[in-house]
């Protein structure tokens, strides 16, 4: 049987996962953007870990190695930011081709450093081997006060629904590679995660929090299976750049389509009782009102005009 | 520049891995078979990580999903139970091939299951992603209890050089398969390492521990430079299996050398005071006494007969 057959990524994953709910050091498990364990009196320690494939996650043939290095690091910590976590140290496994250059290494170094730089990372560790394809592994230990600690689970009915910065960037500068055009790339080959101190504060009033991987319609999903609840996305209301509706138009596709179904955006989904936003915004202002958090009964949608479109699947690796 | 070029993987590691001494958090960096952090009053936290790719760490064309699972899951257990730790979370990050099947990944798991449980470690988190070929990553946390804590750096001259087990039997069963030749398999196929109960009753006498992932001369190598030490290896005192020295006379080659230069035993070498031998084999007497710790201005060298050998490098994934 394939995983197309068993029903893709998530329903194989379901299958093999085995949770443990006893250990009283794993408050945490598989299902969010890290794993929260056991640490000390006032904070738990999170790990998350993302593998990079060449081909899949990154391409030579547009990606500088800065490029590569630099994003590597980018999509970890926005894993540990988005739950209110301070990321402290990586472990990098690398799949190398024995065709690699030393001048490739640097520049890849460069570009991981510089990132870990910007985010206070320090690399801790790692291992090196070869195959026929560059793959590159990082985990990323970080650590959150306990009372900041941010889930996918937690949301409530009322709450607004709200993203940080603007989305469909980096799919759309991906569909402009693919396609050969000239355009805004930035936002696919060089994504800037969200930092440390902005998780924090969003933490303050967030009562659910999950980063943008995979398309604001997915991450949407997420937060509403863990919490129980239903939600509306109100489509007028999700925040493009104008380089991004530039790309669509370029394109002939929709650019809301990007941020729905495109991912790598590492901005922070997050939902919080809407009477709280304009305290939220005296603090932090780079963010939108998407939609409201809802009945479970209602089940999750789009609202377009007078329409209400169902939200489709997320990426599959195996769909 | 390639990196064989350079000097090989080692070469390559310590042009582009910078250390930060000056964050207290890290007690131990890039160099030994864990990273050391800050943890507890009483105990570190251990983190390593280990990639298998497909065609060089293993090969479906003869390791069944169980045993690759298995073998992910006991070379990463090595690196910390050598260190006198207890491994406690893994995460897991797999690069699949869309032909992959939920039969294949059943078996993968339950072998990845059956040596956790026989090591108590308990999966936390990951991620999947596809590619052309197999790629596995796992990474894994430990803890010790601060006095019990062994590293690399520690040996004394004087010391008697000590190796767990027999040595060699993995890469004689790898050279039965490459040659298509018929033998014992098992070591190679089904490694399994040693208890973090056993590391810690070693971790009471020695003064460097390392896993055996490279071969001994390589792991005697490592020891000596980061203890600052010279070291004699009794070339007939190193432990073989009598399947390893059949396998040596089948396939026409010098088993020693398997045990010199092969690796994925997983057997631990550590060196201790040879006063103390006595009082440690009352407690755990699966060891050999291989060599001696030595001035530092003597070298590394293998005693064969009256020759004193040199040691040869171990393996270079781009030498």
């Amino acid at each position: 049987m394939t995983i197309k057959e068993l029903g893709g990524e998530f329903a194989m994953l379901k299958r093999l996962v085995r949770q443990y709910p006893g250990d009283p050091r794993l408050i945490v498990g598989v299902g969010d953007d890290c794993a929260v364990l056991d640490y000390s009196d006032d904070k738990y320690l999170l790990v998350t870990t993302d593998m990079m494939v060449e081909n899949d996650h990154f391409s030579r043939k547009w990606q500088t190695p800065y490029q590569i290095g630099m994003k590597l690091m980018e999509s970890n910590v926005s894993d540990i930011v988005c739950k209110a976590g301070t990321p402290v140290f990586a472990f990098l496994s690398m799949c190398l081709t024995k065709a690699v250059t030393v001048e490739f290494m640097d520049e890849f170094y460069e570009g991981l450093y510089a990132s870990a730089k910007r985010h206070g990372v320090m690399l801790a560790g790692g291992d090196t081997t070869h195959g026929d394809i560059f793959v590159f592994n990082l985990a990323l230990t970080g650590e959150v006060k306990k009372e900041s600690l941010r889930l996918r689970r937690g949301a409530k009915v009322g709450n607004a629904l709200c993203v940080t910065g603007e989305l469909g960037g980096s799919t759309a500068g991906l569909k402009l590679l693919l396609r050969g055009k000239e355009g805004f790339l930035k936002d696919h080959l060089e994504p800037v995660c969200r930092t440390a101190a902005e998780g924090e504060l969003i933490s303050r009033y967030a009562t659910a929090t999950i980063d943008v991987s995979d398309g604001l319609g997915s991450e949407v999903t997420h937060i509403c299976e863990e919490s129980g609840v239903g939600a509306r996305i109100d489509h007028a209301a999700i925040p493009l750049s104008p380089a991004t509706v530039a790309s669509g138009r370029m394109l002939g596709l929709d650019p809301y389509d990007f941020a729905l179904y495109g991912g790598e955006d590492y901005e922070i989904v997050f939902t919080m009782p809407g009477e709280k936003i304009s305290e939220l915004r005296k603090e932090f202002d780079d963010f939108t009102v998407v939609g409201e958090i809802l009945d479970p009964g209602e089940g999750i949608f789009i609202s377009r005009g007078n329409k209400k479109l169902p939200v489709q699947k997320g990426y599959d690796h195996f769909a």
